[in-house]
């Protein structure tokens, strides 16, 4: 119950056993057109190139990042937590003049302080993270899309943390470049990195494509800006998943299947349900926390679904009590880092993990823990709590469904009149 | 049954189907710890730098090379075929100053040749593979470790094809950097990608080690020549492997679970063992190939154990065999690249699929495709080769035992003579 790597969700596992298939046998490529397929529902896009990267969710970062930007190219990076740095970082390494707005942990920006940093700094590239899990804020992207566009920048967002767990719309957000992991809302493990690039974003990169010397022929053209990775190469990669099946890595079987099996859950599920099963799990682990007395770290109004920060309490031992909760109820749960290191706890609900029995039990167990600890936690207030925001929502929706059934039948009566709905 | 990816072992699978554990929970660090060991056993190394990157092959081959070269670099790579112009594309793309020596497709360096080519690039770093399957040979190492030493020179080598299908010895042979995948010999799936590092590699790679802002504290040195990569940063991934256990990336546990079983059954079968199972039914697939009346290509002296190359008769086509043998008797073999790219056809026998029955199955299967595409096989001459190499090896294998059990007895004899055997 950490902010993830969390369990996978079993079928996901039971996918990974799958003997594997060569690299071409048309079963595995069909695998790999499916996969491209499923992405696009759970980024919301219709990008053509979306695909996975092979290695972890920073994988797909440094893929997006050192094939779009070539030496001495303007990044702007909003920074509200650890992956901000993250992207600066990676952003530096492939050379960018990096320019950065930073935040306080715990709050996120407005669209006005990012349109402000573009106009001083006429970015390429605005890289930003959506969800950033060292803080548990969601930045808010939807307005910025357009503000990219009307600066011409190219529009770059991490959705590790928040995606299928979080409200996110690829398209109608005007992303041009999206990557993501398995191993927090997906229910995987890590090691594959899905990623999407709009057709803005592919033309930039394919026009720095290179052939390796030893399958190229002739009429190939060479390029004058080379990406400067070879494993990263987006161009080469668009070219091994498209048609052109150009050969580059040996793809990662095993990973593709589990990825593959990731995104078919959640197609099955529907998206927005998906989510709106981590607003709900995440909101009574939310409601739970505070019921044992704990204050929550950070802006609520911008708070994942999928994980929650609370402050230690200064009596215990924020690692201790982490401690025994894994050994004595196998449950694990997280710090943070940098300025949030060992001051909070994170939380997760996500994936797999994003269930009333294990959002009970974990509050149940960290009663308990914090009691024997020294703290005073409110007997039962934790349960309690989510025992209460559970019976507020089947409230909620049984009442929306009842409206909805009530319109229907208004609509049926009306249409049985002869009368216009 | 092609140059690779092969099945994986079903042992390996299963493994890798086990549910997740938290990046930092003692199991998890325990496995790591003791892959770590396996892979030193594998790799004939006691080299403490052994451990996992996570990603293809490819990425270990980038992940070594970016961690070592500083732009401006002299590499040296001798070229024999297409993986030596992968490394040769990866090192310029780290920004060396590459100066390469080729071969003919089919052929070996000579120490000499290579030894020649360093005395005059004076080079900083020698890469070269060790097994290229585009051609099907297995470039000696044993004697390049002195010379390098002589002329101060690390030395890397990749060996994703050769590893545990051909005698290879990391500290003997006097490597600095060797990097491998699974699923050629180790019989795992693509994505993980093992390596070791000598105690000099690791002193250059610390030299230029980066700690990203939102994890450093402020009495961390800051390098002057930081590696151009943050997820292929191994100063960064030793940390992460070794007790610091600093995070960097989040370990992508189901691939740890996989390439950990392939070294573990591995390191149970004996590393010399599994090199004789590969060297056994790679031979009587060899013998096979002839016996069919096909042609091996290459130097048969440098063959790798593993994968044997053999010419497409010129009334076949190589193509419609190759889907035939796949569509209809489930059998994969490849063709290769670049100027053999239609000329040969690659048939492994390695990893879980160096076995007797997979020999027989395939070349039984082999020459009734040839025969319904109008070529001529040899009838039963396929298997029967096969058959009389397993029979041969037989006899000389009783005979060695013979021959042990007589030694010793006649050392236990002088013993109870009282005479010094």
């Amino acid at each position: 119950m950490g902010p993830g790597p969390i369990n996978a969700d079993p079928r996901v596992l039971r996918a990974m056993s799958a003997q594997l298939l060569g690299q071409y046998d048309p079963a595995m490529t069909s695998y790999m057109t499916e996969t491209m397929g499923f992405y696009r529902d759970v980024f919301k896009t219709s990008n053509e190139q979306t695909l996975l990267i092979d290695g972890t969710s920073r994988a797909g970062i440094e893929a997006a990042l050192v094939s779009m930007i070539e030496p001495g190219d303007r990044v702007l990076v909003p920074i509200f937590g650890r992956f901000g740095h993250l992207l600066r970082e990676i952003a530096e390494r492939c050379g960018a003049e990096v320019h950065v707005i930073e935040r306080e942990w715990g709050t996120v920006f407005t669209p006005e302080e990012i349109e402000r940093a573009i106009r001083t700094t006429r970015p390429k590239i605005l890289a930003v993270v959506h969800g950033d899990t060292s803080t548990t804020m969601a930045q808010p992207l939807d307005e910025l899309g357009a503000i990219c566009n009307e600066y011409d920048v190219i529009f770059y967002t991490d959705v590790t943390a928040s995606l299928a767990g979080n409200t996110f719309e690829a398209d109608a957000w005007g992303l041009d470049a999206v990557t993501a992991g398995l191993q927090k809302c997906l229910a995987g493990p890590s090691g594959s990195a899905p990623a999407t690039f709009s057709p803005r974003a592919v033309d930039l990169i394919n026009s720095r494509k290179s052939i390796e010397a030893g399958i190229r022929s002739a009429d190939d053209e060479v390029t004058s800006s080379p990406i400067r990775s070879n494993y990263f190469d987006l161009a080469m990669i668009f070219d091994y998943w498209g048609p052109k099946r150009l050969n580059h890595h040996t793809e990662a079987t095993t990973m593709l299947y589990g990825a593959r099996e990731c995104a078919r859950l959640l197609v099955d599920e529907g998206i927005d349900s998906a989510v709106e099963r981590h607003r709900m799990h995440g909101g009574a682990m939310h409601e739970g926390l505070r019921g044992l007395g704990l204050s929550v770290f950070g802006d609520e109004s911008h708070r994942m679904n999928n994980v929650t920060a609370v402050y230690i309490p200064e009596t215990v031992s924020g690692d201790a009590v982490r401690a025994e909760l894994l050994d004595d109820f196998g449950i694990e749960i997280g710090t943070s880092f940098g300025p949030l290191h060992g001051k909070v706890w994170r939380i997760g609900t996500m994936g797999y993990n994003a269930r009333k029995d294990t959002v009970l039990t974990t509050l149940s167990a960290l009663e308990q823990v914090l009691r024997r600890a020294g703290a005073a936690p409110t007997a039962g207030g934790g349960v309690g709590a989510a025992y209460d925001f559970y019976a507020d929502e089947a409230r909620d929706a049984a009442a929306a469904d009842a409206e909805a059934e009530a319109d229907l039948d208004a609509a049926g009566a009306a249409l049985a009149a002869g009368v216009p709905a």
